[in-house]
Formats: structure tokens, C-alpha cells, sequence
């Protein structure tokens, strides 16, 4: 029996209030309304972001709230204006959106739509201002447009890539955020060639995904950089190649690594948010041709400073937000790469856990252990 | 009769000590050593650095010295080891080289060579750490490598560039430093697009340079940003459309120029040197895609201080150095873009005096009239 416009009953893991464990309960999600889709998720995987903002330090705390944006699913039905999906449809749900019309998504360079650009403080759909999700009538936030800690979520048209079919929901869904953050940061921004060298600063999921585009894209060195030297062994697995613990030097992380390749390696990329990392991240590509790409979020106080003849010298700064890639545009062609066994996701998905159990992919992530955990929903 | 060989006695314009008014001596000019080239400079313009040197402020003093760097001229006589060069060629001397053999010189992206990159505390030849120019035996300093201020001097083969002979000397001389600077930091390095809009921060001649690269890119708007407003008319016969005097607003010009083009221009470019120009020429730009390039050389102490969120928002920030022209290998095209007239040279000389007075040509760049003045030397 189809459910198209009707409310549905299902499990969905609420945030009743900041850093409290979450609660599985059952919520009425609504049906989707203008450009809007309603998808059945299947597997979502908990991202950083999602304890950031469950936690709220600092932030608009916004409960309750329903988490989550890492994702595949199936379109279960969809709203008024929606062409380009049916129900069936295997999808990712993605943070940011494309809205295909504003001058961003009219850009060949640029994913940061105007209209539905990552907004973190916006709890209700955009169409009506309202949430899709209820408890006994009672409103539950929305987190990203995503909401996917939930059996059934209602994201907006412009937030959802659809995907090969035949495309395994339980290993692309970590493609929604991180994995193609960092990929999409060093095949897309960085764009080492063949045979270059390459920083990573941090070794956390995202900084192996920036390692793995490094690898994609034949590097002949991929240094990492990481103040944890724990995860070096784990990084041998993503191409990794050398190690530098900034801990073990008394000088600038910057100058061991042009005295390790010769003046500066070729690319760098920084995952780790901190400015004195950013600035590392800068200071250490070559002069001449050396790019480095900016990747983490930092503190809102913080400023990036360096002296401007780093510049001068012939070195470019980007930043990339979302690996540069548009979602709904560019995304299906990344599922595409994993399908030809070109970039490998699996060995970031390093736990499993049931639904029931979404409270251990909590634990894992605040014990620095482990880099994916998936979410399974039907379990 | 060749006067390949002998010393060559001539006239040149002599810095006996800093900021005191040149003196034109007769030199001996030594032939050219190995890989060296003795050229008969014909033209000769005043560029700002030649003014800094000379007036040496905050610097190692280095004196006597023959200034000059931005000149036209034609091969006398070639020293051993040269083999791409010959007596009669018409070529301009280049305060930096290109060995054709260093990592830079071997990478499409870099022009900072690494053997005969620009160095401004070096007054003699890297072949034999002397001088070719003296007066009755006392040796008289080189600048730059190329010392244009004499009838002849003595360049390093790496640092000249071998033009089409057809090419008028008295306009394309100044193509050895200041236009070639600006435009290629335009067309080389912020690459507009036809059609995109791009800010220049200072409208002197390197300014003027870069908005001439603007219109030959067919940028649709050039917003000139100067302190001095008697800069604003000249720079309309630069392509300059609109003008924005930082001076006329209370609110920083990175938000004027974001409010008068919907967010940000498409590519800015910097060419005063001032930090906070340097600054406020990134943040002008649009976020998703614009491009800032920074061109002017800053005080040794300034930093470069921006938040980063600027960069995560996808803005690329990049120096050059010579508007990235590899001297040798890509001036001559060039002097080319000047012949199908596509480039115009002529609106930049804006005076013309004989060798006899340069004083004239120093007199004008301190009262900052004019843009270029070219110093005729059989005059």
C-alpha cells in the first residue's frame, strides 16, 4: 500500500536537549510539500557535525532536534515541482543544496548555493517555515534539511543526488559528508599531478579522504601530519607514505617538511580547523607552484595570518567547502568512482551498528575511535 | 669594426651615493664572460624600483652603482657558451632569469628561477663575483643583473629575452619589468573571463598594466580603487569604468565594492603593496569563485591577516612575481600581443627625455607624474 501523502509513523532518534543521549521514539513525519521529497533512509553514519551540534557548545541550542545527514535512501514519495525524482529513487541525502538557478549553481566553480547553502541554525523546511516532524503534535527541529538519525526524513528537492541503484547504500551513504569533503578537496581544489607530493594535516576521516584523492591521483608522496601518532599506522592503509608529529620537532612543522622535499611539498590540504595548522598548511607548500587548500572549520575568533611574500612567492591559498562539488550535479559521478573500484570506501566504514544502538556511534566518536560507524536502520 | 672583445668605453649614468642625483660618467665596459651578453641599450625606462635603489632606504647601501632594468636594446657581442643569442638581435634585458635548467625553470607553473631569481644585494656577475663596469680601474656596482642605465652593459644570457627585431625598442622596453608585471598578473595568474567583473587596487603603471590585462580579457567592469582621485582620469584610457576612492566611505572598501556588485567582484588585483590594500583586495571578491592576486611587495614586517571563513567560502588567493612570465620563453609573445595590437604600450609613456636628462625622468616619478618615461640614449 502506498503511503504518498500520508503521515507516517516511524523510529527516529530525538535530541530532547544539548549533550543528553538521544532517544529513540516514535514521530509522525508529514508528507513532503512543494520541492520537497520524502525518502525511506537506510543507512546513515554519525559525522562530527552531528556531535558538534548535539553537544551545542557555544551555538543557538535548537530543541528538540532531530540529527543526522550522512545517508542513502529510497525516495518513498515526493511533493508538488518534483520532476527528477520518483518514488524508488536511491538517493543521498546532502547538507547543502543546488538550486540549479542562483549565480553560484549557475558557476562552473562555485556549490555554494544561494538558496539552499548549509544552514545550521534552521530548523523548519524553507517552503513553509514549518517542521515535518511531530511527537503528539509538538514539533521536532529539522538539523541540515537532512534529519536522517530517522526511518523516514523530508528534505528539500535540491538536497537529495540520486544514485546508481546498484550502488551498496551501506558504504556510499558515508559519501553524503566527509568521504567527499576530502576527496573532493584534493581531486577537485588541490589537483595534485602525477607524481607530486602531498601534505595532509590530520589524519581523521576527512583528512584520509583528502589522502585518498591524493592516491587517486598518483602522488608519489603523501605526508601526513597529525599531533596523534596513533593513527599513523592506520593512515598506511589511505597511501600514506611519512609521518611528521609537529610534537617530535622543535621548529616549525612547516620548515621540517621543506627540508624533507626540497624546498616544500606541491599540495597540502588541512583537515584539522586549527589556525596554527592552516597557517602550517600555507607556509609549507613550495614556492613557485605550491597550492594548499583549507578545509577545517576554525573558531570564529580565529585569524589566518602569514607574512604576504609566502604569497608573492607564487603560492596560492583555497579554501573548498564540501570538496567543491555541486550535490546533485556532481555527487552521482563520485558513486560512480567507488562503483569502478577507483576511490575505496569501505576502509572508512570501520563500525556497524544497529539503529537501537546509535548510542555507541556516539561513544566511538567521542572516544577517537574509529573513522565510520554506519547506522543501520532496519535493524 | 666589431668591438667584439674590447673594452668599450661609454657614457652611463652613475649612483655615486643614495639619493644624490645620478652622474653621467664615461665607464669601461669588460666583454661579456662566459654566458654573458654585452648589449648596446638603445631605450631605457624609469621603473620605481630603480628609485628605491637608488634611494636606498632601509637597505644595505650598495654603491657606486649603474641602476636601470627596464630598457630595449640590441646584442654587441656574446661571450662563450652562448649559443641562442648573436650580435645584432634585438633583445630586452630582465631583472630576473630563467637557466632553463632548475626546478622552476622545468615546472610550466613557477618563473622564479632558482640561479638568476631576482637579487637586489648582488652588484656583480655570478660567473666571476666581479664587476664589467669600471671607472679608470674602480670597479662600479651592477643592479639587478642588468644595469640599463649606460650605453652598454653586460647581462647574464638567462636574464634576455630575444624579441621580434621589427618591434619599436622605444615602446616595448617597457615590457622588461613594470607592463609585463601587471598585465600577466591579470591574464597570467587572476584570469578573468569575458565578462566578469575585475577590481584594481592602485592605478599607477603596474595598476594600469593590470587593467589593461582586464580589458584585453574583456572583463565587462574594472573598478579602479586608488587614494588619489587625479589617478581616476587617466585611468578611463586604461579601460578603468568605474572608481572607488577608499577615502569617501566610513565603511571598509571590501564592503563598498561587495555592494556595488551583488557580493563581490569576479577578480581583484593588487597592486600598491600596502597590507590593508592587500587585504581588502581578497575580501572584494565573490565568494564561491573569485580569484585575488597580489602583486605589490608589502614592508618586510606586515602580516597577512584575514578570518579564515573568507577562504572556506571558496576564495582563492595567489601572488605572482613578474606577472608569472618566464623571461625568456614568453616575453617575446608578449611583444608579440603588442604588435597585432591587441596590447597597448603607447598610452603608458607618457614622457620621453634625452639620456643627457634623466634627472627629468627621476624628477617626475618623485612628483608621481606620468606613468612611464623613456630615456632615449643616443640622444
Amino acid at each position: 500500500m502506498s503511503t504518498a501523502g500520508l503521515l507516517i509513523r516511524c523510529k527516529a532518534a530525538v535530541a530532547w536537549e544539548s549533550g543528553k543521549p538521544l532517544s529513540i521514539e516514535e514521530v509522525e513525519v508529514a508528507p513532503p510539500q512543494k520541492n520537497e521529497v520524502r525518502i525511506k533512509i537506510l543507512f546513515t553514519s554519525l559525522c562530527h557535525t552531528d556531535v558538534y551540534f548535539w553537544d551545542a557548545k557555544g551555538q543557538n541550542p535548537l530543541f528538540p532536534r532531530i540529527l543526522g545527514h550522512e545517508a542513502g535512501g529510497i525516495v518513498e514519495s515526493v511533493g508538488e515541482g518534483v520532476t527528477d525524482l520518483e518514488p524508488g529513487d536511491h538517493v543521498l541525502p546532502i547538507f547543502t543544496g543546488e538550486c540549479k538557478e542562483c549565480a553560484h549553481c549557475l558557476s562552473e566553480e562555485s556549490n555554494m548555493c544561494d538558496l539552499l547553502r548549509i544552514n545550521t541554525d534552521r530548523g523548519e523546511m524553507l517552503h513553509d517555515g514549518k517542521s515535518r516532524f511531530s511527537i503528539n503534535g509538538k514539533p521536532i527541529y529539522h538539523f541540515l534539511g537532512t534529519s536522517t538519525f530517522s526511518e523516514y526524513t523530508v528534505v528539500h528537492v535540491g538536497q537529495v543526488a540520486k544514485i546508481n541503484p546498484d550502488a551498496p547504500l551501506d558504504k556510499v551513504c558515508v559519501l553524503s559528508c566527509g568521504m567527499s569533503t576530502g576527496f573532493g578537496a584534493t581531486v577537485n581544489v588541490a589537483k595534485p599531478k602525477k607524481g607530486q607530493s602531498v601534505a595532509i594535516f590530520g589524519l581523521g576521516a576527512v583528512g584520509l579522504a583528502a589522502a585518498e584523492g591524493a592516491r587517486v591521483s598518483g602522488a608519489s608522496r603523501i605526508i601526513g601530519v597529525d599531533l596523534n601518532p596513533s593513527r599513523f599506522e592506520q593512515a598506511k592503509k589511505f597511501g600514506v607514505t611519512e609521518f611528521v608529529n609537529p610534537k617530535d620537532h622543535n621548529k616549525p612543522v612547516q620548515e621540517v617538511i621543506a627540508e624533507m622535499t626540497g624546498g616544500g611539498v606541491d599540495r597540502s590540504v588541512e583537515c584539522t580547523g586549527s589556525i596554527q595548522a592552516m597557517i602550517s598548511a600555507f607556509e609549507c607548500v613550495h614556492d613557485g607552484w605550491g597550492v594548499a587548500v583549507l578545509v577545517g572549520v576554525p573558531n570564529k575568533d580565529d585569524a589566518f595570518k602569514t607574512h604576504p611574500v609566502n604569497l608573492l612567492n607564487e603560492r596560492t591559498l583555497k579554501g573548498t567547502f564540501f570538496g567543491n562539488y555541486k550535490p546533485r550535479t556532481d555527487i552521482p559521478a563520485v558513486v560512480e568512482r567507488y562503483m569502478n573500484k577507483e576511490l575505496e570506501l569501505d576502509k572508512f566504514i570501520t563500525h556497524s551498528v544497529p539503529f537501537s544502538e546509535i548510542y555507541k556511534a556516539f561513544e566511538l566518536m567521542l572516544a577517537g575511535e574509529g573513522l565510520r560507524c554506519v547506522i543501520r536502520m532496519d535493524a
